[in-house]
């Protein structure tokens, strides 16, 4: 007898334990396998960048992180050469306050460590990693139309091996990935520049006043990044090599002990000394990209099989989270119903693009770090003093893309799921970005200080429906004295049973007296926020039952926010709604952005979200129209 | 052979736990015993105020109590006889915004599930309890000069026994304590009145808005309290009898379905059913007091063993929590020559007029809880709306006890610890509360946000000591331009050898380069908080080497707080400190201010701290006095 699976996932590294964390959750079954006998020891990925920490909580995870006391980096400080030695320019925020973040800064915690937390949740879920075992072929031969992938397995020892189909494979090898060899897929090389890096952790003594802190060392005798870590660790990471050196040899190495010396070098007229030495490790890296993450819809790829680049901007975990999370709601909706199998081409368009830019950035940024910056020596003829000097192109180029590695660059352009004005779905009610809404379609929803009625507890809008897999409906109610009509109005188009809300409803008679997140259905969980004062909110007076039944989900838009000191209805204000009269904001079960709409009285509102929701599940919706 | 212990413990709730956890730490030998053969499984305390919430973070407990998803209560509700049934006449904050609290929240998690994270950090500190074991006998008979107290131990069973001797034993044992019956301790009777009170925990299916509030429902037929718990869990307390009734019995009992029925009829209009009921009891409850805490200062009881008082204030818990770790540092402190023996008096004055005014506080609260309230009806001659109707005696109770109930209104009387005028240490540069600080000895110590210098990290600074049994010491170094002299004058007197700061130095020769908290001594911990941005702090130019040691504890004051607006160092400012010339604050082990002195230049700021550190370590420190 053949296994079947719903997926295959190779490799437990960020991707593929983000993937099979979710998919775990949903009820799927997994075959989750890994080459490595044990999850990563030491070294590797550490950075987990403040939208990364949003995703986290979202996911149940972030407690379970931050149990491991990781170091958080709230500032990078830029050093520079000096007439002896080096001398500290600057320093700038990693994630700096015009960015709207819950957590303006950048989790460090080794690599292993993160993936334990994310074992333990999918072992919660019943699945696990089978380990160390390793993918030798397979083929999308559809023999079974439900489960048309045959994937053979074996172990590592060559003791065992196994043939499962599944309906989805998914590669989340690492750069070097046999599932995209096996597929032909090529790599570009965006950047004809490579580099040999040698990273160190460990325990160190020092009078290195930024020790603590991210650093960027440039001094006369090479160049240096400092990266704080857990448990009193620091990581040292040192260029070895570039392919514009004369002599460049991509092979070359170094010991520990000249590493060391050459940190000790760059510091001066500090000193550094080493305790111990967890890990060290020399090995190049080239900037590469797939030029294809998926040839079917059912053999995918993730994470460092689809884009390698340098480890300096500290994004490598991060898109791979990203990149499963995308992947994963998507198989998600086909598999049960919600979305046609299109959709599962956006996951390379819109993960391709956030990986291109990455890797403009990191080209770049990579140039810029090895670039010799001019001592302060050289550049006093130019300038009176050090304090007064320009800002080099480094320092430049850092600020400029905050944004962008603190995670909440990331934008997906319009397609079938992100509105804008080509959408197939036109109504005059959809509210673009330029029509007033500060909402951009394709990035993250903004986060909001909000007061949830039931309980009374001061509660984080974005993070109040878990990763679930469904669409969130925020439903800003405006001013209940003025939008009373349009939510009952909507409520009644809503309960419409080919309505958008209704049409994926549960087939089911099971008791879900107790659910919160999804009472009638999994497409979608829903969220009201009323601006008025807690108390004033009477919810089974003032929501039909439709929308009562989320009664957990209801929230007074009361918490006064120093983002918009001057707005009544702070969450109203951020997401620029009208504050009386409302709107509708359709979130991505990934979190990000889908379409807003206006809150009218009359069937309009329910009518947009309706042609919305028609295009991304396929489906016509709200055919049926109830009478008002 | 007889075992020693620094210390035997009977009873492992909260008080007992709380104490062990806090000598565990600190490297004491424990005997901890207690008669149940696992932690409490159901039901008992549950409520974790917000001041505790702080103190259990200091003890680096919250995030494995936080992991447990308790509710949280941020609100109560009133409900007061209507026409028909009950309505809701208003709600008030649970820790209203004048409290200047971290977490304004009630934390409700059954009592097993916070005996389980104490339990666990016991055991990572090499300390175990023992169950079900007994005492059967004990006696400070002095036999051996270092261990004086006899201890007799009965596993339950019968089939075991053991004596230990040891420095210390400790009754926990709750409201019948068999240490305090050999003692023959009385309980005074504060209040004459006695309750019976049943209680349910369970899931229950309502229609009542406010289920998942703490609510205070009075009604016609009876009275009941409503508490959120874990786990979609709801408490009700229900008053069976009182003293007051005419036909008293305090055997008096009702069964879960007759609680349930009354339940319903108080809850009118509103219905309720119970999906599953996890515990019910119905218990017997009378204030009492111990009128000693201990009678030797070697055998000592605390929590429920000294004071008993009825559930409703919630105040149970805490109150062990607090009689623990006040008792635990002054033990810590006597048996490593910080202080004599004498300091150990100081547990009982200061823990029994806290005990004493939680009486006086739940005497009058359990009266009005039982008092009936006229309903709106009855109500409705005297006043016009029922929104108009005056606050009745119990709702204005409530409300003037937030302080008290939230944990912040605990105030221990000036004594040896706790500086006042009267002080027997003299000296012009001691602040009173008078005389311009905002804190006030014997208080918490208030919290500030603040920078911390060498990674830049946003903390609260009142934890940035954790529970470690130091005297925690505040150097609020003001701008660093006018107080340099000062701080350097401070320095240079402390250096002295025999002042507060070096005569409790380590006296082996332990390599402590990465010890953050106690660098040279386990006497003090010290902060240095400067009014000035953290990129122009520059440790180890701005600090004499004895204070840069402490150099991981250095922060900025710049960062804004709602509270002090204007202010341009907002922690300075929160202390009633000068912004530009500082102070020292001197914090005990526990949280609490022992003494607030100016800084000068010049000895005097060290001669104050001096004569402040000579009362209470009974030494004479300073007596040498540095050249400046």
């Amino acid at each position: 007898m053949v296994e079947m699976y719903d997926i295959v996932i190779v490799g437990a590294g960020p991707v593929g334990l983000t993937l099979s964390t979710c998919l775990a959750r949903w009820g799927y079954r997994i075959k989750h396998i890994d080459n490595r006998p044990e999850p990563t020891l030491t070294g590797r990925a550490d950075g987990i960048q403040p939208r990364s920490l949003d995703l986290l909580r979202n996911m149940g995870l972030k407690r379970a992180i931050m149990e491991h006391e990781p170091a958080k980096v709230y500032e990078v400080a830029f050093w520079d050469p000096a007439s002896k030695g080096i001398h500290r320019t600057g320093t700038w925020a990693s994630c700096p306050k015009f960015i709207d973040a819950r957590y303006p800064f950048t989790t460090l915690l080794h690599q292993g460590l993160i993936e334990r937390v994310f074992i333990e949740d999918i072992e919660k879920n019943g699945a696990k990693v089978d380990r160390p075992w390793t993918i030798t072929g397979f083929k999308n031969d559809g023999k079974d139309p439900k489960y048309p992938v045959e994937v053979s397995l074996a172990h590592v020892d060559g003791t065992m091996s196994d043939t499962v189909r599944a309906k989805y494979l998914f590669s989340g090898e690492g750069a070097r990935s046999f599932v995209r060899d096996q597929l032909g897929v090529k790599i570009h090389h965006k950047d004809p520049i490579a580099h040999v890096w040698g990273v160190m952790d460990g325990v160190v003594r020092t009078d290195f006043p930024d020790i603590k802190m991210k650093c960027t060392i440039h001094s006369d005798v090479g160049s240096i990044m400092v990266i704080p870590r857990e448990n009193n660790m620091v990581r040292l990471y040192i260029q070895i090599a570039s392919s514009t050196d004369p002599d460049f040899n991509p092979r070359k190495t170094a010991t520990t002990e000249e590493v060391q010396k050459h940190a000790q070098e760059i510091l001066r007229p500090y000193t550094i000394t080493w305790d111990r030495v967890e890990w060290f490790s020399v090995y190049p890296i080239g900037q590469g990209i797939a030029e294809r993450y998926t040839l079917d819809e059912r053999v995918f790829m993730g994470g460092d099989a689809c884009h390698t680049h340098s480890p300096k901007a500290g994004q490598g975990m991060n898109t791979a989270f990203l990149d499963a999370v995308n992947l994963a709601w998507k198989i998600h909706h086909v598999e049960s119903g919600f979305a046609p199998r299109d959709i599962l081409s956006t996951y390379e368009s819109e993960r391709k693009k956030v990986a291109e830019n990455l890797l403009d950035f990191d080209a770049r940024y990579a140039k810029l770090f090895s670039t010799r910056i001019p001592s302060a020596g050289e550049v006093a003829g130019a300038h009176d003093s050090s304090d007064q000097q320009e800002e080099n192109e480094f320092v430049k180029t850092f600020k400029a893309s905050c944004e962008f590695t603190s995670g909440y660059g990331v934008a997906y352009n319009p397609n079938l799921i992100n509105w804008s004005p080509e959408h197939p779905a036109k109504h005059p009610l959809f509210l673009s970005f330029d029509a007033g809404t500060k909402l951009k379609t394709g990035r993250y929803f903004t986060s909001a200080t909000v007061t949830r009625v039931v309980d009374a507890n001061v509660v984080h809008l974005e993070q109040e429906i878990p990763m679930n897999g469904s669409y969130r409906i925020y439903l800003f109610a405006g001013n209940p004295s003025i939008s009373s009509r349009a939510v009952k109005d909507l409520a009644t188009q809503m309960s419409n049973k080919s309505s958008f809300f209704s049409a994926f409803q549960y087939a089911d008679k099971v008791d879900r007296y107790h659910e919160r997140h999804n009472p009638h259905t999994r497409f979608l969980s829903l969220c009201t926020i009323f601006n008025s004062p807690r108390s004033k909110i009477y919810i089974a007076e003032m929501l039909p039952e439709t929308l009562a039944r989320y009664g957990d989900h209801v929230y007074a838009d009361d918490v006064w926010d120093q983002r918009v000191p001057d707005a009544k209805a702070a969450a109203h204000a951020k997401m620029g709604l009208d504050e009386e009269k409302g709107g509708v904001v359709v979130v991505r079960p990934d979190g990000y952005v889908g379409c807003v709409v206006k809150l009218e009285e009359g069937a309009g509102t329910c009518e947009a979200l309706n042609k919305y929701f028609s295009v991304i599940t396929g489906k016509k919706l709200g055919e049926e129209r109830a009478t008002l």
